[in-house]
């Protein structure tokens, strides 16, 4: 394969050690099949249930690669991150696991859930108004105060070789796909998967699938420039974040196509995972499954890989039952 | 092993043959394990999840083997039930496997969801009033009209060797348990349960799990004399059914107990094995997991196997939200 000259992009050798390097601290998620879907969209579909990864989600993957690759004493006065979501918990446990310290800032409508599971991992956690600019200044001045170092949610390398590690099982355990789905916030799981199946199964059309609410990434990829602002509005909270830098270099050069569908199908296709698969799948997850149930690619005859990015889902707080 | 002297029990031949007799038509269930529920409980957890099986619950293995061992002549009109629930599907499902008419009498009040479901499988639904009587009469007499055969839920030697089945997955796959939970309604699967590792584990502890609103096994078993009508009140729907008398026979033999739990821990257990596992499963199956959450039995150090039988909910009828 032909070298993609972006400066310190992973190579195959950094995505192999990031797997090797955080295996042992991680779940083996099953990749899991459903008659009815393959019936429903004429394909062979193979999920790579992320869900049932630790903290819920795939983040441990990238928050884990990201701390093991630093040097020792940089971590030393801990870990500092802001996050209402997945990342929170990512690093939390991340920190827990190499037993450093860590930081977490949220914001104050943070669900009661969310952040216990968060201290329950030992962090300690900040409230803070629900602006990024609230997030940034205290995690900042948090990070001043300690010398903790900042863990960034997806526009790192070493986040997306980590995130990467998800679709090489894939590979390993589904074989050869045509297609493989992911759904695309910051794109750190759209960038990893794209780089991994660049890498180890180049045949693969990587597709990326981002609710209509919050189509940054597909308008970035139409337009060819990334768009580094917009006011999202979807269900599927994983995916309220902008494109990073990084993680668009390497979708414009390696992701066939970004499909956007809207809430209605997210909830539905969301719903339908639930009743159907009896699988918990958080909404950025039920994004790639809208785009197959709602026929948005041609999949028939195709086998099909999609990332389920994470199952973490406020119980009481359904979107499919009126609040 | 010391004979039961049960006349008719299936012996361990026809429990082996009732397992090669349906696997190719059945999904062979993962077993899944959670470090919390393990931290929780000191125990090592194996839930074998037949929610994951076809229907969405283990009742189709044995609608399967009894149809199976039918003459074929006596399954040329046509198979009949009346059921509310996963029997429905059960026999649908067996039913257009083996390419005969499927009668299904339901309750008026049963949902949508269902009632479709088992019209999708190719059977001819006939909504009655919500009473036994009323389901009886009415089966009874599309019987006379049809010459179909009646498959019973689970008062049936055949539907309890079919159910026997999963637990010698369990077993195959997760090996020595000290202790194997089950919840219990009719009995079917408790009773196969109970039996399969009579056979082959014999050392291994069989506890069923009820809920105290619908507590007649844990009643039949404490008197040695099987209740017969009781006024059930549970959410866990498929345990609302009397214990068969071919149940009791094997369950007061070989069940060493049957530990009730009352709602709260029902729903708590349903809504924690949602939100901790990714898994979606219904109230049946939260009972069991309920007696290890509530700590009802001692646990410590111990190798458990919990039969989740099901995963059929309305999602939009969680019990763990106001109506």
């Amino acid at each position: 394969m032909k070298s993609l000259a972006i400066p310190g992009l992973p190579t195959p050798a950094d995505l192999k050690a990031a797997a090797g390097r955080i295996a042992k601290f991680i779940h083996r998620t099953p990749v899991m099949t459903s008659t009815t879907l393959n019936e429903i969209t004429g394909a062979e579909v193979f999920l790579k249930c992320e869900n049932f990864q630790r903290i819920g989600a795939f983040k441990i993957r990238g928050a884990l690669n990201t701390m093991f690759r630093m040097p020792r004493e940089e971590l030393f006065h801990g870990v500092a991150t802001h996050s209402s979501g997945n990342h929170a918990q990512a690093v939390a446990l991340a920190a827990r696991l190499l037993q450093v310290k860590a930081y977490i800032v949220m914001p104050g409508n943070t669900s009661v859930v969310k952040a216990d599971a968060v201290r329950g991992y030992g962090a300690e956690v900040t409230f803070c108004e629900a602006t990024l600019q609230a997030r940034e200044t205290i995690c900042h001045a948090i990070m001043q105060k300690t010398g903790a170092v900042f863990i960034p949610p997806y526009d790192h390398w070493d986040i997306i070789a980590g995130a990467g590690t998800a679709a090489m099982e894939l590979l390993e355990d589904a074989g050869g796909l045509e297609i493989v789905l992911a759904p695309v916030g910051g794109g750190g799981l759209l960038s990893g998967t794209a780089l991994a199946f660049s890498y180890f199964h180049p045949a693969t059309v990587i597709i990326g699938a981002e609710p209509k609410g919050a189509d940054d990434a597909a308008r970035s990829l139409a337009s060819g420039k990334r768009v580094e602002s917009h006011l999202p509005q979807t269900i599927a909270d994983g995916l309220l974040t902008t494109l990073g830098e990084k993680n668009f270099s390497v979708i414009r050069r390696l992701v066939t196509d970004i499909v956007t569908v809207d809430e209605s199908s997210i909830v539905h296709a969301m719903r339908w995972v639930w009743e159907r698969m009896k699988i918990v799948i958080e909404p950025s997850s039920a994004v790639p499954v809208a785009v197959l149930l709602d026929g948005k690619i041609n999949s028939r005859k195709k086998r099909i890989g999609v990332i389920i990015s994470g199952g973490n889902v406020d119980m009481y707080r359904l979107p499919w039952l009126k609040r």
